[in-house]
């Protein structure tokens, strides 16, 4: 039943052509929820520069969001070059993975029309750390079962238990929404930190990464 | 008249690239049928709660179509690895099958604004038949057209008779939708397993397979 | 002045994936002109089945727009295969092309709410005349200055007078638009047939073709 | 700490591709903020062209938009054609730069729906500033770390002083707009010219540039 998914030697490129265009898109896609303010046509200097202040919980939503998926742009780009080729196993891994991705758009939407509300704060870290922990179970499956012969023994072995530091910021962020919510933004703000490239390969073979 | 179309000789890879970006692009868009609830602006966390709750037939149909588009496109994948050039036939073939394609996020949008209503739940199903049935004719354009030499034979003679039983279940859930709504919901979330991957290749050259 | 424009040898690659990214993106763009109906909430199959009746013009412009992007892209990857690479000039006529080729949801969303209005039905025309005069002069310009050499002869001499039947064609139905708005959408209908498969090489050299 | 960054030498390709990806949607997104006016269903052609008419300042916010990000594509183009591969530290300041062409549909809106207003116009030259001098340090960088060793000395050793025209000239536009805001717009219609094509390559190695 599940063996059909171990089948399949695809090359790489037409899924990070797909890939790409997904990621391309929900970055590009964030910049829709930042409406212009309806304002009487002839509104002077003083209005609009009152309503562009209150779209300031959209700005900055925008940008978490922005980064955070640049983010999981370069990180996926790092996996998918330790890989031979995929399976269909990991075709659907990524669709899961990118399903989710192409979510984010929404919690990025509510937390921009809710700042204030909780629930609408905790939302986006559950988001979030659910992502991240589908992004490690696509890292841990091309690690056990599609690494590259020549790159085995330059990923440091204990990359996953270190990748758990992402899905338990952002559940720290969901926490402390419930608190206080200018610490949870905080909190999301400076998670994409931890990864913000791959780990560095071990001198195995210290040669070309990608 | 009609032989001009089987003229023309193209790489694959620009109609791959603009199928992988239409592809891209509707799984994308689905997200934005998901629309951040309207509340008063300082809503609790209880009203937010259930607003939320109330769009839980929209992430069920979002989550139904881009499982159903992310199969489509593998085994789209599937059938152009199996071709050794495009003509200008499989070029329109693949552009009607875009068309149907790209039209999925307006049933999706229907059954979630009205998952209740036998109409739109039979509407959805219908789209997907003929998304089903245009698939399987580029499909069996390829198989007797466009075949690479060395790949003849790998696929399961009766392969298209079997990929029938993709429209007729979505037909059978049209059908369904009228007695009952959730069991028609049911039938449309296991139809795509079916084809979850492309059927095994055949022994016969069983080298690689794209 | 223009000297500048005629500098630069750039790779095909990133302008076909740049001008298949726009295209495809068009043509997914269209369908969120087919906006759902706006119902009371428990809306019965008879008025759902009313209202989505009454979307017909914007069921059939979708498609016809539809239909005029796709021949627009298969004949651009046919005149792209003819150049053997890209100077400054071609770039900014392609953005040219591409900057009206993207407006084409405008009037497609025009005539899909405004099916009965005349003007709304001339625009239409006069965009798409526009568009297929930019794309002759994209043609005309890979003709004569960035031809492969090894295809010099293959292109019919007559090909862009030829072509002058698209715009002409377009022209038409705007004029009749003003007398009979069926008869207007007919010549748009029938107009993408014209190039529906760009012309035959002529047999110089009849190898491969792009 | 910020070592890390000089790491990874990533293919250009992926990045190139994401970047395509991000700037043919923004260029597409572009006309989604011309909508069709809401008229009373059978609207003369009189009224039709009046509506028409007032939408012509999203027309021109919309076309110059248009040719600045081609505008950016075309020098982005060049300067991923300068360097050999990507590090982080260039993956990252692209992203920063792809973030500010995504923002840029919000001040495009922002002059179609006021365009009489001058903090509306200031804001867009004062975006498109800050794109500039993104670019600036994403080329700037290239050319002191990533640069083809073959390339060394084609570029004119002066193009960053020189490129400092492109913000300045946007910000004259945001001074001008205080006191007239046709001077404003014609500014921002002319300063793309100053980049309208890649300075051309000093004659060290006048070979093939790309």
């Amino acid at each position: 039943m599940f063996d059909r998914f171990t089948r399949g030697e695809l090359h790489l490129n037409r899924i990070e052509a797909f890939s790409d265009g997904v990621f391309a898109i929900i970055v590009t896609l964030l910049v829709l929820e930042l409406r212009v303010p309806v304002l009487p046509h002839h509104a002077g200097v003083t209005e609009l520069r009152n309503s562009l202040f209150d779209l300031a919980p959209k700005f900055l939503s925008w940008l978490i969001s922005f980064i955070i998926v640049c983010k999981f742009w370069l990180n996926h780009h790092h996996i998918f070059s330790l890989a031979r080729h995929a399976n269909y196993a990991l075709v659907w891994m990524n669709s899961l993975f990118l399903m989710t991705q192409s979510f984010i758009p929404f919690p990025t939407a509510l937390i921009g029309e809710y700042p204030r509300n909780p629930l609408a704060v905790s939302v986006f870290g559950c988001v979030m750390a659910v992502n991240t922990l589908l992004f490690m179970l696509l890292h841990r499956y091309i690690l056990r079962n599609l690494m590259k012969p020549e790159l085995k023994g330059t990923e440091d072995p204990h990359i996953l238990a270190k990748s758990l530091v992402g899905p338990l910021s952002y559940l720290a962020g969901v926490a402390t929404a419930w608190f206080s919510i200018e610490a949870a933004f905080v909190v999301y703000m400076l998670t994409p930190l931890w990864f913000i490239t791959p780990a560095a390969p071990r001198p195995v073979n210290s040669t070309k990464q990608c």
